[in-house]
């Protein structure tokens, strides 16, 4: 693992970490020369030297081009549109100044082209005033879906091409009372839909020309349609559910890519509901989990802590996945652990 | 984690790795005075050291008063018939000579009191004749029971002394056309054998007055009647298949007992059977794994392998779980597991 903390969490559960800076040319090429096979676990690595070691004949999943095209939200979205895939309709715009220019396109969402990562990067724009916080950059003006919706569905591509497909999750947000958010899987969608998420999802993949885990997050409408939201070329949030409720969680499933293994079998072995633990507003500093015992004694619950020292408000800190068979019974205990347990800073 | 062997399993997948031998009192001394919390993977570690760190305000878990008992034949058998719980019948016995003398006392089984580990320092002895083979160093001999079953029942005591049982374990045997040995969960028992079974092997685990996992390995007669064979006090064989197919594994189970959590959920998501993968007769050196992905793409089939680099006749190399609701279903799968799967050693 090469990475610049020397406490990040995978750093105790490797055999070898290296401490370096992912977004340097020449750490990502010296370490690279040194292993076989490379992943990424964020789009941020330097492409050069991933696009270099290609060349030299390293194994990197997944490849470069695709990296390419995924990091930069112009360029997914050109792909989107050249492939034939369904998303919501957009313009770019390359900086503030052509934005405002185009208040006729609202209501939008921004999305800055490089750098965006986990909710960072996108502002939502209903009127002409909101565009003044707009990014100053190279950006993806989409417009607004009215999402009836969130989809999530992850495909992996084999080392020779093999697709498999695993469920679809469904993204639960409560923005109103922001009692609760969670996923829950498998989605509960009509036959046609479910089919038509599917096909896309997989469209989407299977041009990427590269083996692969590929989280195709998308959106659905009332009138039936599916539009894709983006892709993430990784393991992602929405696949912590397959460690315990799928018989190849997304992690094994990659690892048997990297190595050349026979694709894992995507079935669930029970529907589960995931939450993340995010940290607490208002707090910052050494991280607390402020009812962990009780969430523990939950028969069907497992709590993943990611072994983060500092909390910060909304940073991602863990997660919870319940298994059962009861739908009724997932959002029940989802409710008893997002009431219970807390992620809050240290008194100091 | 403290082991001579740096290539060792658990090397790579710890924060820190020491080299040094687990059976001297000083590399023991000096590597626990390093941590808070102290356990064992094999009951041979230098016992006084740990007596000295318990001592000295660590925690050890199990207790080392308990592994005093534990690690000799000897001392557990007298604790079980100091605590009433129904055993074989045995002597003791203190060298060949005393041994050659109670013919008496066959057909027996010689265990040897300290050192044996995972199937060595047994001795099956139904004539005289069998005698001259036995161990010439302090030994039990044990009256050979009729085994009907062969079971085994991991129990967890916490660090409050809150008491959890996993479901006893079948431990199934072909000696005759050696074919196929696995083991399955739950055993099939009538009623009166399984309140029985749990039992005894609560009042096994608690009298040792210490937190930790005890996996008490039973036998039954056709008569209904239960013995205890041995216990070990550590995650053991016969709880692998608690990795897949409990809510919380054997392994999640020690790491809350060590950090003091509250139990987990010893509850079955599935019925499951488990295969050791061992080392083919004949082959010994670098480890080649035949027929790998042929089982890999078994739909319910979890295939562990241990990583370690050689393989030797009968050497335990890694194991596979196979998760079914169906146990035709666990034993068609296991069957082809077993003949698809083997160790070999890599052709030179």
């Amino acid at each position: 693992v090469l990475e610049s903390d020397t406490e990040c969490p995978a750093s105790g559960l490797c055999n070898r970490f290296v401490k370096g800076d992912i977004r340097d040319y020449e750490t990502v090429l010296a370490f690279g020369r040194q292993v076989d096979v490379l992943t990424i676990e964020i789009e941020h690595v330097n492409l050069e030297a991933l696009e270099e070691l290609e060349r030299e004949g390293k194994t990197v999943i997944p490849r470069p081009k695709a990296l390419r095209i995924i990091r930069d939200k112009i360029l997914q979205k050109e792909y989107y549109r050249g492939h034939s895939i369904p998303s919501p309709e957009f313009i770019v715009v390359k900086d503030r100044a052509e934005l405002m220019s185009r208040a006729d396109f609202l209501p939008a969402v921004q999305k800055i082209g490089m750098g965006g990562y986990d909710g960072r990067g996108v502002i939502v724009m209903r009127e002409a005033a909101d565009m003044e916080q707009g990014f100053d950059s190279p950006s993806v003006l989409e417009k607004l879906v009215d999402i009836d919706k969130e989809l999530a569905l992850i495909v992996a591509i084999g080392a020779g091409r093999e697709e498999s497909v695993y469920p679809p999750v469904e993204m639960v947000f409560d923005p109103v009372l922001n009692l609760l958010d969670y996923q829950i899987c498998p989605a509960v969608l009509p036959e046609k839909i479910f089919w038509k998420v599917e096909a896309i999802a997989l469209t989407v993949a299977r041009n990427f020309d590269s083996p692969g885990l590929f989280a195709v997050e998308l959106f659905t409408d009332k009138a039936g349609n599916v539009y894709v939201n983006e892709t993430a070329p990784r393991v992602h949030n929405s696949g912590h559910h397959t460690i315990e409720a799928h018989y190849c969680s997304q992690y094994d499933m990659l690892m048997r890519i990297l190595l050349g293994l026979p694709p894992g079998n995507t079935d669930m072995i029970l529907p589960s509901l995931m939450l993340n633990l995010l940290g607490e507003p208002g707090h910052s500093g050494p991280a607390d989990y402020v009812g962990l015992n009780d969430v523990l004694r939950i028969d069907n619950a497992f709590v993943h802590i990611y072994g983060k020292r500092e909390t910060r408000p909304g940073r991602k800190m863990g997660h919870v996945t319940v298994l059962s068979r009861e739908k009724q019974e997932l959002l029940h205990q989802a409710s008893v652990v997002k009431r219970t347990l807390k992620v809050q800073a240290k008194a100091t």
